[in-house]
């Protein structure tokens, strides 16, 4: 089995390179899914689960977390309680043996017994907000400064929620195997490197294919 | 004209990586020779040049040293003078106009305008440390801790001495086009994807071509 995470800083075009290199390899391709997957394990509607699992983890969870998912005031908020679910889906999916790219929800540190081949994507301010942009729906109306303060606030979240959950250090580079800046890229071009070098990782790491 | 410039921490494995990148798309390869050049012109024995360059730029010159390349009391001191003389072969190399790839030395920050593709190449701290016993000359008789302050003191330096004459953050993936993370790679194996990689940015920034 071969797993490829793609961990990412918001509007990076790391959800479209995964998309892309799932097609391109052929592998399965999981990204919303696994929110759906949550909310229907948890009986919950996918826009509450969404919106709470978008808040990240609270700080103040993180001895606790880290040391036992199971404390039972810890397990009663919200938050640790679908991380917990989501934890669980991203390991069925790696259960059920298919290659496979999995974008976000850190699914670098909850498979990392699994040995996948991990990516940070990352782009300058100037392209993430172009390609907030050209997305937008709301973010047509908000000015740069105001789309640059949900990014920060999107990534913070994602960083805490990596460094509550594991010794990683979000976005530093030794952490990963690959750091991609799509920065000036279309990212259908740069998907064809990528691909390549997640091929050649998969043929020279033996641990990786099983 | 196409130019790669490779950053990266000591021992990660960068120079060899920069060599066989050159040696597989048929560039120019440049590393000591920039040392060796320096010498040449400043009169000054290659081993001096670099023992004073291995030092890097003190803190104290930071802003003289951005604002103006030839203030005299800065000039006066030998790691400010070898540094811009550094900075001069760089240039120099990129007049000729020849495909090349340089490693180390800031040439990224000194090229940019010639839009060179950006590489930084790390490992973890394992991985440098084994690389390095592999190297040994007198790296034999160190603790690890012993090598480990080596490793750190001079990328420190390199770290200062980027940051004293640009506006880089050394190693911050957003500074460069791709980010290597060395640990696990046999360097020949890791060569083929990172050409591609490069191959492709280059047929991809017009740019860049001229």
């Amino acid at each position: 089995m071969k797993i490829i995470t793609i961990s990412r800083e918001f509007s990076s075009g790391g959800r479209e390179l995964g998309r892309r290199l799932a097609d391109t390899l052929g592998f399965d391709y999981y990204d919303r899914e696994i929110i759906s997957r949550v909310a229907e394990n948890e009986g919950m509607s996918e826009r509450y689960v969404e919106s709470i699992l978008e808040k990240g983890l609270p700080q103040s969870v993180s001895i606790t977390f880290r040391h036992s998912f199971s404390t039972p005031l810890v397990m009663e908020q919200p938050q640790t309680k679908l991380v917990h679910a989501q934890c669980e889906v991203i390991r069925s999916i790696a259960r059920a043996g298919r290659d496979c790219v999995i974008v976000g929800r850190n699914a670098d540190v909850i498979l990392k017994e699994e040995h996948p081949f991990t990516i940070f994507v990352c782009a300058s301010d100037e392209a993430k907000i172009r390609r907030c942009r050209e997305r937008a729906t709301d973010g047509e109306r908000l000015s740069d400064k105001e789309l640059m303060k949900n990014m920060r606030r999107i990534d913070k979240n994602r960083r805490n929620t990596c460094e509550i959950i594991s010794d990683i250090a979000w976005g530093d580079a030794h952490c990963y195997d690959l750091v991609v800046n799509t920065t000036d890229w279309d990212i259908k071009e740069l998907t064809v490197p990528v691909a390549e070098y997640a091929r050649r990782w998969f043929d020279t790491h033996p641990k990786a294919k099983h």
